[in-house]
Protein backbone atom coordinates (compact mmCIF):
# COMPACT_ATOMS: atom_id res chain seq x y z
CA UNK A 1 0.00 0.00 0.00
CA UNK A 2 2.44 2.49 1.41
CA UNK A 3 3.82 2.60 -2.64
CA UNK A 4 1.10 4.22 -4.09
CA UNK A 5 1.57 7.25 -1.62
CA UNK A 6 2.64 9.40 -4.05
CA UNK A 7 2.72 12.50 -1.31
CA UNK A 8 2.92 12.45 2.24
CA UNK A 9 0.92 16.20 3.98
CA UNK A 10 2.17 17.12 6.98
CA UNK A 11 0.72 18.92 10.14
CA UNK A 12 2.85 21.88 10.82
CA UNK A 13 2.30 22.71 15.13
CA UNK A 14 3.00 19.49 17.09
CA UNK A 15 4.14 17.47 14.57
CA UNK A 16 7.35 19.21 12.88
CA UNK A 17 7.20 22.13 15.11
CA UNK A 18 6.98 21.84 19.08
CA UNK A 19 4.91 24.09 20.43
CA UNK A 20 6.20 23.16 23.48
CA UNK A 21 9.43 24.84 22.88
CA UNK A 22 7.90 28.32 24.08
CA UNK A 23 8.12 27.05 27.54
CA UNK A 24 11.59 28.15 28.31
CA UNK A 25 10.25 31.74 27.67
CA UNK A 26 6.94 31.20 29.48
CA UNK A 27 9.37 29.89 32.64
CA UNK A 28 11.53 33.06 32.05
CA UNK A 29 8.78 35.38 32.50
CA UNK A 30 6.65 33.19 34.98
CA UNK A 31 9.45 31.08 37.04
CA UNK A 32 8.14 27.45 37.64
CA UNK A 33 4.55 28.11 35.46
CA UNK A 34 6.03 27.78 32.36
CA UNK A 35 5.11 24.14 31.41
CA UNK A 36 1.68 24.97 32.96
CA UNK A 37 1.53 28.01 30.81
CA UNK A 38 2.67 26.39 27.67
CA UNK A 39 -0.06 23.36 27.93
CA UNK A 40 -2.83 25.70 29.10
CA UNK A 41 -2.45 27.83 26.47
CA UNK A 42 -2.29 25.34 23.98
CA UNK A 43 -5.25 23.49 24.82
CA UNK A 44 -7.34 26.52 24.85
CA UNK A 45 -5.57 27.35 20.96
CA UNK A 46 -7.05 24.05 19.76
CA UNK A 47 -10.68 24.86 21.70
CA UNK A 48 -11.31 28.09 19.88
CA UNK A 49 -10.26 26.26 16.95
CA UNK A 50 -13.18 23.83 16.96
CA UNK A 51 -15.46 26.58 18.51
CA UNK A 52 -14.96 29.30 16.04
CA UNK A 53 -15.42 26.77 13.47
CA UNK A 54 -18.39 25.43 14.39
CA UNK A 55 -19.83 28.89 15.74
CA UNK A 56 -19.40 29.85 11.89
CA UNK A 57 -16.90 32.81 13.11
CA UNK A 58 -13.13 31.92 11.94
CA UNK A 59 -10.83 34.38 12.91
CA UNK A 60 -7.19 33.77 11.67
CA UNK A 61 -4.60 31.79 13.79
CA UNK A 62 -2.95 34.33 15.00
CA UNK A 63 -6.33 36.07 16.70
CA UNK A 64 -7.02 32.45 18.09
CA UNK A 65 -3.35 32.21 19.39
CA UNK A 66 -3.25 35.31 20.87
CA UNK A 67 -6.82 35.18 22.72
CA UNK A 68 -6.10 31.54 24.36
CA UNK A 69 -2.97 33.05 25.58
CA UNK A 70 -4.71 36.13 27.31
CA UNK A 71 -7.18 33.10 28.43
CA UNK A 72 -4.45 31.26 29.69
CA UNK A 73 -2.75 34.34 31.16
CA UNK A 74 -5.75 34.46 33.24
CA UNK A 75 -6.94 30.99 34.39
CA UNK A 76 -3.16 30.86 35.76
CA UNK A 77 -3.63 34.13 37.51
CA UNK A 78 -0.18 35.28 36.21
CA UNK A 79 0.24 39.28 35.45
CA UNK A 80 1.57 39.83 32.41
CA UNK A 81 2.71 42.67 30.31
CA UNK A 82 1.68 43.74 27.22
CA UNK A 83 5.71 43.11 25.82
CA UNK A 84 5.35 39.40 27.67
CA UNK A 85 2.39 38.65 25.50
CA UNK A 86 3.78 39.89 22.62
CA UNK A 87 6.92 38.21 23.18
CA UNK A 88 5.01 35.02 23.64
CA UNK A 89 3.02 35.22 20.62
CA UNK A 90 6.08 36.03 18.70
CA UNK A 91 7.94 32.75 20.11
CA UNK A 92 5.36 30.96 18.40
CA UNK A 93 6.91 32.37 15.13
CA UNK A 94 10.13 30.75 16.17
CA UNK A 95 9.13 27.16 16.97
CA UNK A 96 11.65 24.69 17.16
CA UNK A 97 11.61 21.36 15.17
CA UNK A 98 11.63 18.31 17.02
CA UNK A 99 14.99 16.74 16.95
CA UNK A 100 14.44 14.05 14.20
CA UNK A 101 12.74 15.94 11.92
CA UNK A 102 15.52 17.62 9.69
CA UNK A 103 16.93 13.55 9.03
CA UNK A 104 13.25 12.23 8.37
CA UNK A 105 12.41 14.61 6.05
CA UNK A 106 15.14 14.15 3.88
CA UNK A 107 14.48 10.58 3.88
CA UNK A 108 10.82 11.04 2.98
CA UNK A 109 11.24 13.19 0.59
CA UNK A 110 12.78 10.49 -2.03
CA UNK A 111 10.58 9.86 -4.50
CA UNK A 112 7.72 11.82 -2.44
CA UNK A 113 6.24 15.02 -2.97
CA UNK A 114 5.86 16.71 0.49
CA UNK A 115 3.54 19.02 1.82
CA UNK A 116 2.28 21.07 4.92
CA UNK A 117 -1.25 21.70 6.18
CA UNK A 118 -1.70 23.39 8.60
CA UNK A 119 -4.80 25.98 11.09
CA UNK A 120 -1.69 28.65 10.86
CA UNK A 121 -2.25 31.59 8.94
CA UNK A 122 0.29 31.85 5.74
CA UNK A 123 2.32 34.39 7.20
CA UNK A 124 2.46 32.78 10.20
CA UNK A 125 3.14 29.72 8.41
CA UNK A 126 5.98 31.13 6.27
CA UNK A 127 7.79 32.56 9.24
CA UNK A 128 8.39 29.03 11.33
CA UNK A 129 9.12 27.50 8.01
CA UNK A 130 11.61 30.05 6.71
CA UNK A 131 13.15 30.10 10.64
CA UNK A 132 13.47 25.91 10.32
CA UNK A 133 15.13 26.04 6.60
CA UNK A 134 12.28 24.15 5.40
CA UNK A 135 11.99 25.40 2.16
CA UNK A 136 14.09 23.29 0.13
CA UNK A 137 11.41 20.13 0.97
CA UNK A 138 8.41 21.98 0.75
CA UNK A 139 8.56 25.01 -1.88
CA UNK A 140 5.19 26.21 -1.83
CA UNK A 141 3.13 23.74 -0.90
CA UNK A 142 2.62 24.97 2.66
CA UNK A 143 -1.16 25.09 2.53
CA UNK A 144 -3.12 27.20 5.08
CA UNK A 145 -7.10 26.37 6.63
CA UNK A 146 -7.01 30.17 5.84
CA UNK A 147 -7.90 29.67 1.93
CA UNK A 148 -11.19 27.86 3.43
CA UNK A 149 -12.10 30.04 6.35
CA UNK A 150 -12.66 27.15 8.91
CA UNK A 151 -10.53 24.80 10.89
CA UNK A 152 -9.62 21.07 11.29
CA UNK A 153 -10.87 18.97 11.24
CA UNK A 154 -13.56 19.87 8.59
CA UNK A 155 -13.50 18.15 5.51
CA UNK A 156 -13.25 21.57 3.45
CA UNK A 157 -9.46 21.36 5.30
CA UNK A 158 -8.75 18.17 4.13
CA UNK A 159 -10.03 19.17 0.15
CA UNK A 160 -7.05 21.55 0.02
CA UNK A 161 -4.50 19.08 0.13
CA UNK A 162 -6.14 17.03 -2.71
CA UNK A 163 -7.19 19.96 -4.68
CA UNK A 164 -3.23 21.83 -4.22
CA UNK A 165 -1.47 18.45 -5.54
CA UNK A 166 -4.03 17.00 -7.88
CA UNK A 167 -3.95 14.00 -6.32
CA UNK A 168 -6.95 11.62 -5.01
CA UNK A 169 -6.80 10.86 -1.04
CA UNK A 170 -5.78 7.70 -1.57
CA UNK A 171 -2.60 8.66 -2.99
CA UNK A 172 -2.08 10.70 0.22
CA UNK A 173 0.03 10.05 3.50
CA UNK A 174 -1.26 12.17 6.08
CA UNK A 175 0.68 12.47 8.84
CA UNK A 176 0.31 14.20 12.55
CA UNK A 177 0.93 13.86 15.75
CA UNK A 178 -2.62 15.44 16.67
CA UNK A 179 -5.05 12.12 16.93
CA UNK A 180 -7.82 14.10 16.08
CA UNK A 181 -6.43 15.18 13.28
CA UNK A 182 -5.24 12.18 11.96
CA UNK A 183 -9.02 10.95 12.59
CA UNK A 184 -9.83 13.75 10.89
CA UNK A 185 -7.67 12.73 7.92
CA UNK A 186 -8.76 9.12 7.74
CA UNK A 187 -12.41 10.55 7.55
CA UNK A 188 -11.56 12.28 5.05
CA UNK A 189 -9.75 9.66 2.63
CA UNK A 190 -6.06 10.26 3.39
CA UNK A 191 -3.79 7.24 5.00
CA UNK A 192 -3.32 8.38 7.94
CA UNK A 193 -0.09 8.09 9.90
CA UNK A 194 -0.58 9.10 13.34
CA UNK A 195 3.03 10.74 15.57
CA UNK A 196 2.22 9.00 19.04
CA UNK A 197 5.33 11.34 20.65
CA UNK A 198 2.50 11.23 24.04
CA UNK A 199 2.18 7.70 24.19
CA UNK A 200 -1.73 8.88 24.30
CA UNK A 201 -4.75 6.28 24.06
CA UNK A 202 -5.60 6.24 20.36
CA UNK A 203 -8.68 9.03 19.90
CA UNK A 204 -12.41 7.13 19.75
CA UNK A 205 -13.68 9.49 16.61
CA UNK A 206 -14.51 6.15 14.55
CA UNK A 207 -11.72 6.27 12.18
CA UNK A 208 -8.69 5.14 13.59
CA UNK A 209 -4.96 5.81 12.10
CA UNK A 210 -3.61 3.42 9.33
CA UNK A 211 -0.15 3.44 11.34
CA UNK A 212 0.87 4.63 14.61
CA UNK A 213 4.72 5.59 14.89
CA UNK A 214 6.36 6.92 17.58
CA UNK A 215 8.29 9.95 15.72
CA UNK A 216 8.93 11.16 12.09
CA UNK A 217 12.17 8.42 12.65
CA UNK A 218 10.01 5.56 12.45
CA UNK A 219 8.08 7.00 9.87
CA UNK A 220 10.69 7.30 7.51
CA UNK A 221 11.93 3.44 7.92
CA UNK A 222 8.28 2.18 7.73
CA UNK A 223 8.11 3.93 3.94
CA UNK A 224 11.52 3.29 2.71
CA UNK B 1 -34.54 44.43 29.23
CA UNK B 2 -34.54 41.13 31.44
CA UNK B 3 -38.38 42.05 30.93
CA UNK B 4 -38.20 41.02 27.30
CA UNK B 5 -37.22 37.46 27.85
CA UNK B 6 -39.90 35.47 27.65
CA UNK B 7 -38.63 31.95 27.54
CA UNK B 8 -35.45 30.79 29.66
CA UNK B 9 -33.70 27.76 27.85
CA UNK B 10 -31.17 25.93 29.89
CA UNK B 11 -28.15 23.82 29.08
CA UNK B 12 -28.10 20.59 31.02
CA UNK B 13 -25.38 19.10 31.60
CA UNK B 14 -22.89 21.20 34.24
CA UNK B 15 -26.03 23.64 34.57
CA UNK B 16 -28.70 21.87 36.21
CA UNK B 17 -26.97 18.50 36.21
CA UNK B 18 -23.94 18.03 38.33
CA UNK B 19 -21.49 15.83 35.87
CA UNK B 20 -19.28 15.35 38.70
CA UNK B 21 -21.62 13.65 40.50
CA UNK B 22 -20.00 10.40 39.15
CA UNK B 23 -17.29 10.83 40.81
CA UNK B 24 -18.28 8.62 43.73
CA UNK B 25 -19.14 6.03 41.79
CA UNK B 26 -15.63 6.10 39.87
CA UNK B 27 -13.64 6.65 43.19
CA UNK B 28 -15.74 3.66 44.86
CA UNK B 29 -14.10 1.42 41.70
CA UNK B 30 -10.52 3.29 41.36
CA UNK B 31 -9.93 4.40 44.71
CA UNK B 32 -8.14 8.01 44.61
CA UNK B 33 -8.84 7.91 40.75
CA UNK B 34 -12.64 9.31 40.67
CA UNK B 35 -11.96 12.97 40.56
CA UNK B 36 -9.31 12.54 37.77
CA UNK B 37 -11.79 10.31 35.40
CA UNK B 38 -14.37 12.41 36.01
CA UNK B 39 -12.40 15.01 34.66
CA UNK B 40 -11.03 13.32 31.57
CA UNK B 41 -14.24 12.26 30.25
CA UNK B 42 -15.86 15.25 30.83
CA UNK B 43 -13.39 17.19 28.72
CA UNK B 44 -12.93 14.81 26.14
CA UNK B 45 -17.05 14.35 26.03
CA UNK B 46 -16.97 17.88 25.05
CA UNK B 47 -14.14 17.40 22.90
CA UNK B 48 -15.70 14.84 20.79
CA UNK B 49 -18.27 16.45 20.36
CA UNK B 50 -16.69 19.48 18.58
CA UNK B 51 -14.72 17.22 16.39
CA UNK B 52 -16.99 14.62 15.34
CA UNK B 53 -19.42 18.05 14.60
CA UNK B 54 -16.78 19.08 12.37
CA UNK B 55 -16.03 16.12 10.91
CA UNK B 56 -19.73 15.66 9.24
CA UNK B 57 -19.88 12.20 11.91
CA UNK B 58 -22.31 12.97 14.51
CA UNK B 59 -22.83 10.22 16.80
CA UNK B 60 -25.24 10.15 19.19
CA UNK B 61 -24.06 11.36 22.73
CA UNK B 62 -24.51 7.98 24.24
CA UNK B 63 -22.15 6.65 21.77
CA UNK B 64 -19.54 9.81 22.47
CA UNK B 65 -19.86 9.54 26.08
CA UNK B 66 -19.07 6.01 26.11
CA UNK B 67 -15.91 6.23 23.64
CA UNK B 68 -14.90 9.51 25.72
CA UNK B 69 -15.18 7.02 29.02
CA UNK B 70 -12.68 4.05 26.78
CA UNK B 71 -10.35 7.07 26.50
CA UNK B 72 -10.08 8.23 29.43
CA UNK B 73 -9.87 5.31 31.41
CA UNK B 74 -7.40 3.66 28.95
CA UNK B 75 -5.02 7.13 29.38
CA UNK B 76 -5.25 7.09 33.28
CA UNK B 77 -4.44 3.56 32.97
CA UNK B 78 -7.06 2.30 34.67
CA UNK B 79 -8.05 -1.54 34.27
CA UNK B 80 -11.89 -1.43 33.80
CA UNK B 81 -14.30 -4.05 33.26
CA UNK B 82 -17.35 -4.45 31.21
CA UNK B 83 -19.56 -3.92 34.53
CA UNK B 84 -17.29 -0.92 35.35
CA UNK B 85 -18.06 0.88 32.19
CA UNK B 86 -22.09 0.15 32.33
CA UNK B 87 -22.44 1.27 35.79
CA UNK B 88 -20.41 4.55 35.34
CA UNK B 89 -22.45 4.87 31.43
CA UNK B 90 -25.72 4.24 33.62
CA UNK B 91 -24.51 7.04 36.61
CA UNK B 92 -25.25 9.67 34.02
CA UNK B 93 -28.69 8.82 33.71
CA UNK B 94 -28.77 9.80 37.30
CA UNK B 95 -26.43 12.80 38.18
CA UNK B 96 -27.33 14.88 40.53
CA UNK B 97 -28.92 18.52 40.76
CA UNK B 98 -26.84 21.23 41.96
CA UNK B 99 -28.24 22.27 45.08
CA UNK B 100 -29.85 25.53 44.09
CA UNK B 101 -31.39 24.27 41.10
CA UNK B 102 -34.82 23.03 42.46
CA UNK B 103 -35.14 26.62 44.40
CA UNK B 104 -34.37 28.53 41.39
CA UNK B 105 -35.92 26.82 39.09
CA UNK B 106 -39.46 27.43 40.61
CA UNK B 107 -38.72 31.52 40.58
CA UNK B 108 -37.38 31.81 37.22
CA UNK B 109 -40.71 29.78 36.13
CA UNK B 110 -42.84 32.34 37.00
CA UNK B 111 -44.17 34.59 34.13
CA UNK B 112 -42.05 32.51 31.82
CA UNK B 113 -41.84 29.12 29.64
CA UNK B 114 -38.49 27.27 30.44
CA UNK B 115 -37.05 24.60 28.76
CA UNK B 116 -33.74 22.51 28.06
CA UNK B 117 -31.58 22.52 25.30
CA UNK B 118 -28.83 19.71 25.32
CA UNK B 119 -26.49 17.64 23.47
CA UNK B 120 -27.60 14.73 25.25
CA UNK B 121 -29.55 11.84 23.62
CA UNK B 122 -33.50 12.53 23.80
CA UNK B 123 -33.91 9.07 26.19
CA UNK B 124 -31.02 10.00 28.02
CA UNK B 125 -32.38 13.38 28.63
CA UNK B 126 -35.48 12.25 29.75
CA UNK B 127 -34.23 9.75 32.01
CA UNK B 128 -31.86 12.51 33.82
CA UNK B 129 -35.41 15.05 33.87
CA UNK B 130 -37.27 12.36 35.43
CA UNK B 131 -34.81 11.03 37.60
CA UNK B 132 -34.97 14.23 39.58
CA UNK B 133 -38.52 15.29 39.18
CA UNK B 134 -38.38 18.59 36.86
CA UNK B 135 -40.71 17.07 34.47
CA UNK B 136 -42.77 19.77 36.24
CA UNK B 137 -41.33 22.87 34.69
CA UNK B 138 -39.87 21.46 31.33
CA UNK B 139 -43.02 19.71 30.20
CA UNK B 140 -41.88 18.21 26.55
CA UNK B 141 -39.64 21.06 26.24
CA UNK B 142 -36.53 18.85 26.76
CA UNK B 143 -34.72 19.96 23.45
CA UNK B 144 -32.32 17.43 21.59
CA UNK B 145 -29.48 18.22 19.23
CA UNK B 146 -30.14 14.52 17.84
CA UNK B 147 -33.23 16.37 15.88
CA UNK B 148 -30.80 18.26 13.65
CA UNK B 149 -28.02 15.70 14.02
CA UNK B 150 -24.76 18.26 15.37
CA UNK B 151 -23.53 19.44 18.34
CA UNK B 152 -23.26 22.91 20.05
CA UNK B 153 -22.33 25.45 19.26
CA UNK B 154 -23.16 25.09 15.62
CA UNK B 155 -26.08 27.38 15.36
CA UNK B 156 -28.58 24.88 14.08
CA UNK B 157 -28.78 23.86 17.69
CA UNK B 158 -29.74 26.93 19.15
CA UNK B 159 -32.34 27.42 16.61
CA UNK B 160 -34.01 24.54 17.68
CA UNK B 161 -35.19 26.73 20.10
CA UNK B 162 -36.50 29.33 18.37
CA UNK B 163 -38.49 27.28 16.16
CA UNK B 164 -39.52 25.16 19.09
CA UNK B 165 -40.92 28.36 21.14
CA UNK B 166 -42.11 30.24 18.42
CA UNK B 167 -39.65 33.04 19.15
CA UNK B 168 -37.35 35.28 18.19
CA UNK B 169 -33.81 34.80 19.63
CA UNK B 170 -33.98 38.30 21.56
CA UNK B 171 -36.78 36.78 23.49
CA UNK B 172 -35.12 34.23 24.65
CA UNK B 173 -32.59 33.89 27.54
CA UNK B 174 -30.15 30.88 27.17
CA UNK B 175 -28.49 29.93 30.97
CA UNK B 176 -25.38 27.75 30.68
CA UNK B 177 -22.68 27.23 33.20
CA UNK B 178 -20.53 26.46 29.34
CA UNK B 179 -18.63 29.55 29.00
CA UNK B 180 -18.91 28.51 25.09
CA UNK B 181 -22.07 27.41 24.99
CA UNK B 182 -23.00 30.81 26.64
CA UNK B 183 -21.26 32.35 23.84
CA UNK B 184 -22.45 30.23 21.32
CA UNK B 185 -25.66 31.17 22.26
CA UNK B 186 -24.82 34.82 22.11
CA UNK B 187 -23.15 34.53 18.41
CA UNK B 188 -26.72 32.97 17.27
CA UNK B 189 -28.58 36.20 19.24
CA UNK B 190 -29.78 34.88 22.74
CA UNK B 191 -29.19 37.10 25.18
CA UNK B 192 -26.48 34.45 27.55
CA UNK B 193 -26.22 34.38 31.02
CA UNK B 194 -23.20 32.38 32.14
CA UNK B 195 -22.79 30.36 35.18
CA UNK B 196 -19.81 30.35 36.12
CA UNK B 197 -19.94 28.03 38.25
CA UNK B 198 -15.49 27.55 38.60
CA UNK B 199 -14.91 31.14 38.51
CA UNK B 200 -13.31 30.48 34.96
CA UNK B 201 -11.64 33.21 32.59
CA UNK B 202 -14.52 34.48 30.26
CA UNK B 203 -13.92 32.76 26.88
CA UNK B 204 -12.19 34.42 24.06
CA UNK B 205 -14.75 33.84 21.62
CA UNK B 206 -15.76 37.12 20.31
CA UNK B 207 -19.41 37.01 21.61
CA UNK B 208 -18.46 37.78 25.47
CA UNK B 209 -22.16 36.63 27.73
CA UNK B 210 -24.22 39.61 28.87
CA UNK B 211 -24.55 38.81 32.40
CA UNK B 212 -22.50 36.02 34.61
CA UNK B 213 -23.35 34.96 37.56
CA UNK B 214 -22.38 32.70 40.16
CA UNK B 215 -25.24 29.90 40.44
CA UNK B 216 -29.01 29.84 39.33
CA UNK B 217 -29.79 31.34 42.80
CA UNK B 218 -28.13 34.69 41.57
CA UNK B 219 -30.00 34.41 37.97
CA UNK B 220 -33.47 33.69 40.20
CA UNK B 221 -32.80 37.12 42.24
CA UNK B 222 -31.60 38.97 39.40
CA UNK B 223 -34.74 38.34 36.88
CA UNK B 224 -37.19 38.65 39.53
Amino acid sequence: MTKDIQALVFDAYGTLFDVHSVTRLADARFPGRGAALSQAWRVKQLEYTWLRSLMGRYDDFNAVTAEALDWALESLGLAATAADRADLRQAYRELSLFPEVRGALERLAEGRTLAILSNGHPEMLDAVVDHNELRVHFGERVLSVHEVGVFKPDPRVYALATAHLGLAPEAIGFVSSNGWDAAGAKSFGFRAYWVNRGKAPVERLGSPPDRVVADLGELAGLLA
